[in-house]
């Protein structure tokens, strides 16, 4: 018999009846009924209820121990009592007659408990994350990720992409944020960067003729914590193709995505076929937000015309000194009571905005404050602009182009949630598409790149060369998913002629563009193939599988709010020697004296 | 038509003649045969040659590119010519006759060639990696890497695995080697470590109660570079199971490893079935190596006992002395001249030995300058205990006990590959088993680990209460390939009064160990199963079945020999503002000044 199971503690069944067999596991739990004692055994695989009679040698020993220790029981699978089924565990049909107990390992007094649901700080479940990684949701959320994580690989070699490994000890990248470097013991004075993404490398793969790329890529940034972002280090699934245009990255990656959400999604609808391609235009005009959550059935429709000259003094006003008018339509909402208009009123003032105007509609024809000052043809252009009826409500964002779009988003967010509206088990995606190249410094009056300077511009050099700057897209694109971006990607500017033009008009002359990217450029310069790719966030996909808000849930050991690890003592202080050979030494910053 | 391509380079066959087709590739070679110029444009997938008729736009177009520039083809497909059909190419019966090309990128001069098989100096090839991996051998080591990687995922799942991430950024490990540390923004003057391997977290998650882990694990040692040895980041099989005797990890692993060997080894021979066992005392006194390489048929005994007391004044003053006598006994080879005798005996003395002495044996009897001074009887003993006879020769290794066993490890491997005795077109593994938990510190007289002081003691707390420590062998186990030490696993020690008891017999108090391992040590206080693993190295394993004596053939961007990334040009200087953000000062050593 093996040393220490026969079984996991999933496995037994009713058909196991009457077999000697032998469990490894955790004291789950522990019930003195008198004469027995029943503790139930858990393992990765499951619970199994295991009994010991009073006075025998087992008893003893389990009867000093906590929950939380591990043993191995040796006994006689036996049926339950009818009464004592427990349909709910697949072991619940049967009992292990203990007749043999060792202890491999006592368990102190715990600091959190395992069994139940009790709620603990964060510090506390991370200082002691090997007893937190043993609840059941926790533990769950860590099998999910893993099985995604598979599943993407899987999906992905079936697209024909291959796994390769990028450097982890590199140099600092262009992506914008705040690298974590790495002292060169060998290289005094210098320091390697941990990769903010593969981005260089995944290009450079493309350079060097491996077709299809990916990678569930560690990436590491020194920014802050968010619930949804890590203070240290992410993964994503990084891809990249070569000789492909943005539809070719489009329907090979939705069948990945679509397919890993409905493999893991238990039951809840997801978006079928070709996912919603919207421009960025659009998705501000139409959603107010460039990670639209499609959820949300309500539609934002500009009305800027309807009310410019019109007889509602304040909008005509904004019309006239060429800020917009949003339009929130939202049908059946006209029969709410006055309270419910004056909240949102008052909700969108706690906004910064000034007020969240509206119209109703009844059979009599448009009410409400601006419905007064309103002409009756310009309200029924409004009503058929925006295809509301009797019964109906609009809702009005009305401001300055640069913030106007973006409140009537979270006007229809508030409107979507408040109401209901929100779909429910669904994963409803989308690709943001066309967004600008460059956008104009409102400070500086300056154009700067909008997104990714990498991206290919669209219409090529002679966009670059004969177009306003502000008006030409890039190939590039978002993946959306309920509100949440997921990934940036796009098609790359693998010309280093357009990619030395595009910075040129952002303001970066060529010797600037060759000290920063010199390695990519250079690269480029021996035969590049035309390429793009994406990289969606793994921990975010895991996130919304999981249902959780934060991402720390879905990080079998992630580092604290604070980026420390509070199980193994991270950062810490190193010793002299370490620092001189290094060649550096630390300069605290001076302390700040409280008077 | 797909702008890029309707089939890639390796696609078009003889069926396909008369259809048009696009391609998009690299211009592996240009030839110019009158009025036809011929390319071989290549991609990922393979090569396909392209014609294009003097006097075309296309012509004019290709006649001015540079081998390596990437362009884009459209055009017919025809059969070839009987006389110029190429059976060596898939596509080698079709060529594709040019209507339109569009040039993607165009090549500069190329520092490096593709085509052929030039060789380039290190540094040059890895500064222009992009090109050197459109090389063909580097280019199908990286895609066997790739498989190889797939292949143990694929495996390890099979055998119940789940694959978890463990953290990059964490704290210093008990590894031994030297770590990279990364400073720490937001705690001024302390430092992450980067993991030498994810040991610890792997423990941690078998704590956790997460039955099986593996994980393709990057590890980082701030370590010079060896053939086998990146200087900066390697990535291992790392995998641990809980609940498991050593023969339960060897079951699991060895099909995993011996698949892929046979998967990925060309038709070369795998052991069958289990891998052998061999405890390291055996492995020492026979192979006189624990890294053996099996494919050597040679085999060494002791005959310490038949010189003792002889004839032969060295060797029985080195028996009298506490020394000891080895011989290697070589079926076959007694027939050979004294010269090949001469030159083994000066090989010797370059390896530090007084010389190599042997003893030939032909139908008369014992032959040689030893066999001269020595007994019939012994010379008849030392022939039954080496097994030879007529025909055959022995060699001795004689001294100090603790070299003369490697030394007469190096005389096997010496003779073996000398005498072409080593098994071609293998793979045997073995496991080295049952290392010693504990060694004489021969300096300091004090008992030192030998090897990993995590590792459970054979005997476990009774072991270490009342054996002498150097009896004690350690559940710690290497796998070992031809020779190659592929990775150290072992049973780990769970139990905190066992380690502390351990670390005790080493020098370490409790403080010491609490200080520097206090995490773990913690962890095991609530609850641990037993638990094992081991770790076999990818990179190696990618070597030994490319069949590539350097890790950078087989690394898609390697650092260089002196830890530089020559593409990217890591490391590097950073600025005044970050290194005051990290609150850090570059010291730099003083320079030497050479008078």
């Amino acid at each position: 018999m093996h040393s220490y199971r026969t079984h996991n503690c999933g496995a037994l069944r009713t058909t196991d009846a009457g077999i000697t067999a032998r469990l490894s596991g955790w004291v789950h739990s522990k019930r003195d009924h008198g004469g027995l004692l029943f503790i139930d055994l858990r393992d990765h695989f499951g619970l199994t209820q295991i009994v010991l009679p009073t006075g025998s040698d087992s008893f003893a020993k389990a009867d000093e121990l906590r929950v939380e220790s591990v043993i191995t029981v040796t006994g006689e699978v036996v049926l339950r009592e009818p009464s004592t089924v427990n349909p709910r565990l697949p072991t619940g049909g049967i009992e292990l007659r203990v007749k043999a107990l060792d202890v491999q390992s006592s368990a102190d007094v715990l600091p959190i408990q395992v069994a139940g649901e009790q709620n603990y700080p964060d510090d506390l479940r991370l200082k002691y994350r090997f007893l937190d990684l043993r609840r059941d949701r926790v533990h769950r959320n860590i099998m999910l990720r893993a099985q995604v994580i598979a599943s993407l690989r899987r999906r992905m070699v079936e697209q024909g992409f291959v796994e390769f490994q990028t450097p982890i000890l590199t140099a600092s990248s262009p992506e914008g944020a705040r690298d974590f470097l790495v002292p060169a013991r060998n290289h005094p004075g210098k320091f390697y960067a941990l990769p903010q993404a593969p981005q260089q490398f995944k290009q450079l793969a493309m350079v060097a003729g491996f077709d299809r790329y990916f990678q569930i890529a560690p990436c590491f940034r020194d920014e802050a914590a968010r619930a949804d972002r890590s203070p240290g280090e992410f993964y994503q699934l990084d891809f990249e193709m070569s000789f492909v245009t943005q539809e070719d990255v489009f329907n090979t990656i939705e069948p990945v995505m679509a397919g890993v959400f409905r493999e893991f999604g238990n039951g809840r609808t997801v978006t079928e076929g070709a996912f919603p391609r919207i421009p960025y235009a659009e998705a501000m005009a139409v959603y107010g937000s460039d990670k639209p959550d499609l959820r949300n059935p309500l539609k934002i429709t500009d009305v800027t015309e309807q009310f410019a000259g019109s007889g509602f003094g304040l909008f005509a006003k904004i019309a006239a000194s060429g800020g917009m008018v949003r339009a929130i339509p939202v049908p059946g909402a006209g029969g709410n009571p006055r309270s419910f208009f004056d909240k949102l009123n008052e909700w969108a003032r706690a906004e910064g905005a000034g007020g969240l105007g509206y119209i109703t509609f009844d059979a009599e024809g448009p009410k409400g404050p601006i419905a007064k000052n309103l002409e009756a043809d310009r309200a029924a252009a409004i009503a058929a602009a925006c295809g509301v009826g009797p019964g109906d409500a609009v809702f009005f964002a009305a401001g300055k182009p640069d913030v106007t779009p973006k409140f009537a988003g979270a006007v229809r967010t508030k409107l979507g949630t408040e109401l209901g509206l929100i779909e429910e088990n669904a994963f409803r995606f989308c690709w943001i598409t066309d967004f600008p190249m460059y956008e104009l410094n409102e400070e500086t009056g300056k154009i700067d790149f909008s997104h990714n300077p990498f991206s290919m511009p669209q219409g090529g050099l002679d966009a670059l060369n004969s177009q306003d700057p502000l008006t030409i897209n890039a190939y590039q694109y978002d993946i959306v998913c309920n509100g949440i971006e997921l990934s940036s990607g796009a098609i790359r500017n693998h010309r280093p002629d357009i990619m030395l033009r595009a910075f040129e008009i952002a303001g970066y002359g060529a010797d600037v563009v060759e000290a920063r990217f010199g390695g990519m450029l250079q690269a480029f310069r021996y035969g590049a193939p035309p390429h793009g790719g994406s990289a969606p966030g793994v921990d975010r996909m895991v996130m919304l599988l999981a249902d959780e808000p934060n991402i720390r849930e879905v990080i079998l050991f992630p580092l604290s709010q604070g980026g420390e690890d509070l199980m193994m003592g991270a950062p810490a202080e190193v010793g002299l020697d370490r620092l001189k050979e290094l060649s550096l030494q630390v300069v605290l910053p001076p302390k700040v004296v409280k008077s």
